[in-house]
């Protein structure tokens, strides 16, 4: 029954009954938080074993010698490089162990980018009169919020089906010397969950831009974060970067907050060495050097790349019966409705839903009202402005079961309410 | 027998037995390491214990109902802010515990006001033409890195018996508006030992400043790192600003480095609630939140205050006999000489040794080519440049004790000969 398709009649006696289950919904005081990313208490208890080491009975020296305890090795421990570099496909030496948030590595790219330039650069960015990035939308509102912070421009460039629409990143990026980067989630995109493909990867390493030192940021988030056995593969950009003569090019990040503990996880950036080499002589001097002991008991709990693919498996086998019933919830109340639209993940944190255009903060307001908190519309959007007020970014990880399917009926009748209300005023 | 009362010949004949005995010290082929100021591993040791907390077996839920492993609470568990609140004697609302590095708090608190200005403040720093920093020196080589690098210019304010030359202070501060702040190390002065007066407390909080928003950024570092039974008290500079109706001026650091593990401890910002709320802002755009983990993991080992005082005094312990080693060599070696002078501090990490002007350098470089390292002549000014090349920072804590005696014993012999060629070449 496509909604579009339906009298004013019909439409009217839909949303009669359909205000009498919202009301039902209201009178039971729900009172559930979809609104961030979080991973649920099951998945924390995957990790709980990383605390038995180091423990007062052992060493704390490295096999490279380290004491993990006392100060020094800035960039990290020899033992965490070796693993982390693995995981990112580049060499030891293009790689630095951070601290417990890869949004605070990403915070202090830009931040320095801002006051001392980057590598090759010819001045900070601060100084420019105007500094621009592209961002690809919908897509992470904790990016938006740094470049905001540091008043950098925002330019919101669409996600197609493969990645960022290369055809207008290209132009932008050849025609603007200001645009000086663009954030990325190139795996299991936030919130669309799209894998940028090998075409789109090697635009980005090879396109022309008008800043000699412009940088792409890489969030590589959800690097090993699958749902499904058989995950998407993502090409490896630095390499692509080399090849196409652009080896400075990109900054790329990632972090275990997923892997292991959201609060308590370790912070990876990777780079060209020269890009490596100039953050390290500035790390130098804003920090003595992040916890190693924290990077240590990771080495030890991960052991190697199977250990963590083994690791992530656990979580999927949590969290793909939740993403399932999100699914299969929408399918059941919204599908051939024509009034909603969404993806179907095979990895990453989150499933993109969209309205029809103007609907989505009501939604999110109605679903609020009823005790629902979904992320704010128009976040996954530069300056929380979504222009079609269409998207609604859902986060099925933290929430039990019993509750995602209750928030997600929740969220079906609403936006069932809202898409009659937008169809029958489109008529008058 | 004081050197500068002795005749050409005597000082020949004692400089050809030194020399000799320099020589017996570089065939030892030593390789110590006396240049920073790093615990030992006996002081790493004390606090193995805390690593048992958490474990697996171990619930990951704070009294305050925190879950430690997942995202948020940006400014810490309220149960470390509870504990180090009460340790730098301030609220609960004047604190935001870190993560484990101080110097990265303070790094980011330059960089922020650089860009983004401080509370109360009109513009960004770093809008402004010029931004000088007084800097009592001898001081830490650290905070003079930063200013640097951030392009402020650093002035060198004398320190005196009881505090920097705080004549010399007002005057500046009162008259020069791109003066906007201050490093200080107000307990056991890393390298002086000194902690500073209740009159020089009063005076920086009273003082007149031509910057309306002038800041102290106050490095508490050594706030409970006593070394004697009877410690240095501290006089509270967020009261006295209060008080003083100056209440935003001060930025407090302090960290459990050199309480619990130097590389894995928690650092901690306090200052007012107007500050603090200026910086939570901006912290929640920075990162996820540092690792609360860590946090409750000190909360836990430490307990409270007699905790951490039970703590130091184990520190003291290892410590202590160091220190009175390094004193008991200068005296024996160098006392009544009239060629170097050093002060006995009461607590802290250093010994702050002055040779003959001119001579601090050539000493250094000397004991470098015996194969003992230590911190670098000038590196205790701004610059790296001490204008009477006299001040040398000694690190007693990190080496054995059979070490430290031999490095202490070479360092007096180099100064002997040092001082006594530049007391030939002064007649010549």
């Amino acid at each position: 029954m496509e909604f579009n398709k339906l009298g004013r009649d019909e439409l009217n006696t839909e949303l009669s009954s359909l205000k009498k289950i919202y009301e039902d919904f209201k009178a039971e005081n729900l009172k559930l938080d979809m609104s961030r990313g979080r991973p649920c208490t099951e998945q924390l208890e995957l990790s709980m074993e990383m605390l038995d080491f180091p423990s007062s009975s052992d060493s704390c020296k490295t096999p490279s010698g380290t004491d993990i305890r006392n100060y020094g090795l800035t960039d990290g421990i020899p033992e965490a490089k070796e693993l982390f570099s693995e995981l990112l496909e580049v060499s030891t030496k293009e790689i630095i162990i951070g601290g417990n948030s890869s949004l605070n590595l990403m915070y202090d790219t830009i931040s320095r980018a801002m006051t001392f330039g980057v590598y090759g650069g010819t001045e900070p960015w601060g100084r420019l009169p105007t500094v621009k990035f592209l961002c690809p939308s919908p897509g992470y509102d904790r990016h938006f919020a740094i470049t905001e912070l540091f008043n950098i421009e925002m330019i919101t460039v669409p996600m197609k089906e493969d990645g960022p629409d290369m055809d207008m990143v290209e132009r932008l990026a050849a025609d603007d010397p200001s645009i000086k980067g663009i954030w990325c989630i190139p795996k299991y995109s936030n919130p669309d969950g799209i894998t940028y493909s090998d075409r789109v990867v090697e635009r980005f390493a090879q396109m022309r831009t008008a800043a000699g030192d412009f940088r792409i940021f890489w969030d590589n988030a959800y690097i090993v974060h699958h749902l499904s056995d058989k995950p998407d593969r993502l090409k490896n950009i630095l390499e692509a970067c080399k090849n196409a003569g652009n080896p400075d090019r990109v900054f790329i990040f990632t972090s275990t907050s997923k892997i292991t503990f959201p609060g308590a996880g370790i912070a990876i950036m990777a780079a060209s060495e020269n890009n490596i080499s100039q953050i390290k002589k500035l790390l130098g001097v804003q920090t003595i050097g992040h916890d190693k002991i924290n990077q240590y008991r990771h080495v030890r709990f991960l052991k190697d790349l199977k250990g963590i693919y083994d690791q992530m498996k656990k979580h999927a086998a949590i969290l793909k019966p939740k993403f399932d019933i999100v699914l299969d919830i929408l399918s059941s109340h919204l599908g051939e409705k024509n009034i909603a639209w969404w993806n179907r993940p095979n990895g990453g944190y989150f499933i993109s839903f969209n309205t029809l255009p103007g609907c989505a903060s009501a939604v999110v307001k109605m679903a609020a009202d009823a005790g629902v908190v979904l992320t704010s519309a128009g976040a996954t959007f530069p300056y929380g402005k979504d222009p079609n007020d269409a998207n609604i970014r859902i986060a099925p990880t933290l929430p039990p079961v019993s509750d995602l399917k209750k928030a997600m009926e929740l969220l079906c009748v609403c936006v069932q309410i809202v898409s009659i209300q937008k169809l029958l005023g489109d008529e008058e």
